[in-house]
C-alpha cells in the first residue's frame, strides 16, 4: 500500500507542528515563571492560579501526538522529516513534563507560604531564569534547527546543578541550626530540585535537537 | 519514492524491538532493586555499583531509538504498527530515565549512609516494590497488548502517592523533633520522591500501551 506524498502540504503541517510546540514551550515557561512569582512575591492567588490546572498545555499535548501521528502514517517522511517528526513526538513530551514540574513548584510554594520566610530567595530564582532561557533556547534550535543553540543549551546545564547543590547545602546548614525553619527549607529544596529537573526537560529536548539536524546521537557520552 | 514492504521482516524487528525494551525494564528494575537494597541493608558497595553507571541501559537506549527510526523509514508501518513504534520510542525514553532514577536513589543512600540510621524502613522498600511492579506489568502490557494490565498499572499511582505523603508527613515531623536526623531525614524524602517518580513512569508507559492498542488517548481525564 502505498500513500502518495504531498510535500507543500507536508511543509505546512510541519509549520503548524513547531508553532504548537512554540505555544506550549510559552504555556509552560508562562506558568513556571508564575509560580517563581507566587514563590518569591508570597501570592497565594498567582500559586492557586497555577494549581488550577494547565489544561491549555494538556489539550496542546493530545493535539501534536495526533498531528506527529498523522504526519507519520499520510506522509510517510524520510531522514531529517521523519527525524523532525519523531523529535517532535519527545519533545512535547518533555513540554508537557514542564508543566507539571510547575504545579509541583506551586505545590511547595504553597506549604511553604504558610511560614515565615528563610531567607531572601536569591539562587532559586536565578535557577528559574536560567531554566526558563534553556527551555527557550532548546525550542528555537529545534524550529531554527540550530546545533550550534542546542550545544550551548547543554552547556548550562552544569550552572544549574551547581546551583542546586549549593542551595541544598545552605539551606541544611539553616535547618540543622534553626529547626523552626525546617518546613520551609524542606519545601525550597523541594522546589530547586524542581527546577533542575526543568533544565533536565531543556537538555533532552536539545539532544534531541541535535539528533534531529545531524543524525549524531549526543546522548551518553562520556 | 516508494520502499516495499516485507512483512515478515516486519514481525521479526518488532519483536527484537520488544525483546530490548523488555531488557532495558529487566536491567532498570535490577538497577532500583540494588539502590534500595543498598539502603536498607546499609552496604555502600550495593550503591556504588549503582553509581559505576548504567552503560548497559544507555547502550540499549541507543539501540532501540535506532531500531525505532529504521522501522519507521523502511517499513512505514500503519496504523497499530506505526503506534507500536511510536510507543516504543517513548517507553525507551521512560525506561532510561529510571535507570537514572536508581542513580539518584543511589546518591541520596550513599548520603543518608554517613548517618546513624533514622527508623527501620517500611514504607520506602514498600513504595519501591509497587513501583518495580507497576513498571514490570506497564512492559508486560506493552508486549501482549493488554490494556487491562494497563489500566492496573494507572490505578496503582494512587497507592504510591498516599505513602509519598505518609513518608513525607512522618519524616517532617521527626526532624521537627529531633534535629540530629536532620541529614539523614531529607535523603530519605528525596528517595520516596524518586520512587514515585518511577511509578510516574510505569503509568505513562501504561497510557501508552492503552493508546498503542486502542488508539484511544486516556491521557488528562478529568
Amino acid at each position: 500500500m502505498t500513500t502518495e506524498r504531498h510535500p507543500r502540504h507536508f511543509e505546512e503541517d510541519l509549520g503548524t507542528l513547531k508553532t504548537r510546540l512554540l505555544e506550549m514551550g510559552g504555556l509552560a515557561e508562562e506558568r513556571l515563571r508564575m509560580a517563581m512569582r507566587g514563590l518569591v512575591d508570597r501570592d497565594g492567588r498567582l500559586l492557586e492560579l497555577v494549581l488550577a490546572g494547565d489544561a491549555d498545555i494538556n489539550k496542546l499535548h493530545l493535539e501534536v501526538d495526533d498531528r506527529c501521528f498523522k504526519l507519520l502514517a499520510l506522509q510517510q517522511p524520510m531522514a531529517v522529516d521523519l527525524r523532525a517528526i519523531v523529535a517532535a513526538v519527545k519533545i512535547n513530551s518533555e513540554l508537557e513534563r514542564v508543566g507539571d514540574l510547575a504545579v509541583n513548584i506551586a505545590e511547595a510554594a504553597t506549604r511553604a507560604l504558610q511560614f515565615a520566610p528563610v531567607k531572601e530567595l536569591i539562587d532559586i530564582p536565578r535557577m528559574a531564569l536560567i531554566a526558563q532561557e534553556m527551555l527557550r533556547d532548546a525550542l528555537d534550535a529545534y524550529v531554527r534547527r540550530d546545533t550550534v543553540l542546542a550545544q550551548k543549551v547543554l552547556t548550562r546545564d552544569d550552572e544549574l546543578d551547581s546551583l542546586k547543590t549549593l542551595v541544598f547545602r545552605e539551606l541544611l546548614g539553616m535547618m540543622v541550626r534553626d529547626q523552626a525553619i525546617i518546613n520551609a527549607s524542606l519545601d525550597l529544596i523541594l522546589i530547586s530540585r524542581h527546577l533542575e529537573r526543568t533544565g533536565d526537560h531543556a537538555t533532552n529536548i536539545a539532544e534531541d535537537v541535535i539528533f534531529m539536524v545531524s543524525a549524531r546521537d549526543v546522548r551518553h557520552q562520556a
